[in-house]
């Protein structure tokens, strides 16, 4: 079947590197659903009556189909379960899925305007539907060794002097801070001396890590 | 972008007719996921661990894209709200998104046996995901006029001579109970003498409606 865009995703972040590996576990990231060219925009009607929409989207980064069998990053990277037993990015067929808040429709704009969201900018949408609770809602659901390894997120320190050159506004510090307590250095990597950079908007932020504790180095526009 | 079925669904219900609208409103009703010729069964593993799985699919019965509004059955076909407000299997990309309760894995054969399904028998299936609460599940989302509208479910009434000549499997009695009492008559039609047939494996039913009672008419193999 042949599946065409009928949205792209506008987000503060550009690259993979510092994105959410889920939807909703950056509640305060915003970002926009912008409808392809050539979608009529009532497309939207009545959807600024729901609190949520599921995202139907691509894994546009990445090439290939990879192996039957991934290591999720939940597991350390030590076992390799199926692929459809994961979330993981490379599977048969690149697609995405993930529900994020809505803030509110523009519909004669076409832009839904949204929290949450775990997309890079550009990513292209392949359906938009409304998040109905009664189908979608299943809060007890057991989920195999997600439920067994749980993860802390990270201790974030910005000094004051790093935060005082960098004139954030409250909304872009509340984000940056939930994206880096994420943890957003690949597995196995553990290296304190190491300095990593994390792009958001046109803001380049450098952090270390050392045990549980995440500390900005500079902020950088 | 191209996709490709990975798996196809097995199901009682041959047509869409009887179909639930959504999943899970007939919880008991079985089904499996059965990989597609080529799929390594391995992309099972691990899967045995979740109760719920993701299925993102195509709605195969439909042709054309629909226009950028319809008409949803719970606004009783009166009011038109754009597609992407909507579950309408008329959509720009006809994906249809269901989460239904995992029964057992046979990562051997390839198959996943499931429950409460809203697919069609032989439904071409495009990504299974696991269910995970933390990122998926949201019961207290506002759900615009889903919330508005709510409906009942008829009462169905199976006559004792209509079912002791049928001799149906208990199992088949509940998942019919509660296909019949989603009302699987098309909108506007309220015609209390229209005898109408649904069909279940090898069996079709038939039925009238009057006011808010079903009644079997008779039960055929």
């Amino acid at each position: 079947m042949e599946i065409k865009p009928v949205a792209y995703f506008r987000s503060p972040l550009p690259e993979k590197f510092g994105t959410p590996r889920q939807a909703g576990l950056a509640p305060s990231v915003p970002g926009e659903v912008r409808l392809a060219e050539g979608m009529a925009p009532e497309v939207l009607d009545g959807l600024e009556g729901f609190d949520r929409i599921w995202l139907i989207w691509g894994f546009s980064l990445n090439k290939g189909e990879g192996s039957p069998k991934v290591r999720p990053p939940r597991l350390g990277g030590n076992r390799r379960v199926g692929v459809f037993a994961t979330r993981s990015p490379y599977r048969p067929n690149p697609l995405g899925l993930s529900t994020v808040k809505v803030v509110s429709v523009d519909v004669a704009k076409g832009i839904i305007h949204v929290l949450g969201a775990d997309l890079v900018d550009g990513t292209p949408i392949y359906d938009i539907k409304p998040y109905i609770p009664y189908a979608d809602s299943h809060p007890d659901a057991g989920a195999g060794f997600v439920d067994d390894n749980g993860w802390e997120p990270l201790e974030v320190v910005i000094p004051d002097s790093v935060s005082r050159d960098a004139k954030l506004k409250e909304e872009d510090i509340t984000a940056l801070r939930e994206l880096l307590s994420l943890d957003p250095r690949p597995q196995y990597q553990d290296d304190p001396s190491r300095e990593y950079g994390l792009s958001y908007k046109k803001i380049n932020v450098r952090f270390r890590v050392e045990g549980r504790t995440l500390t900005v180095t500079s902020i950088d526009r």
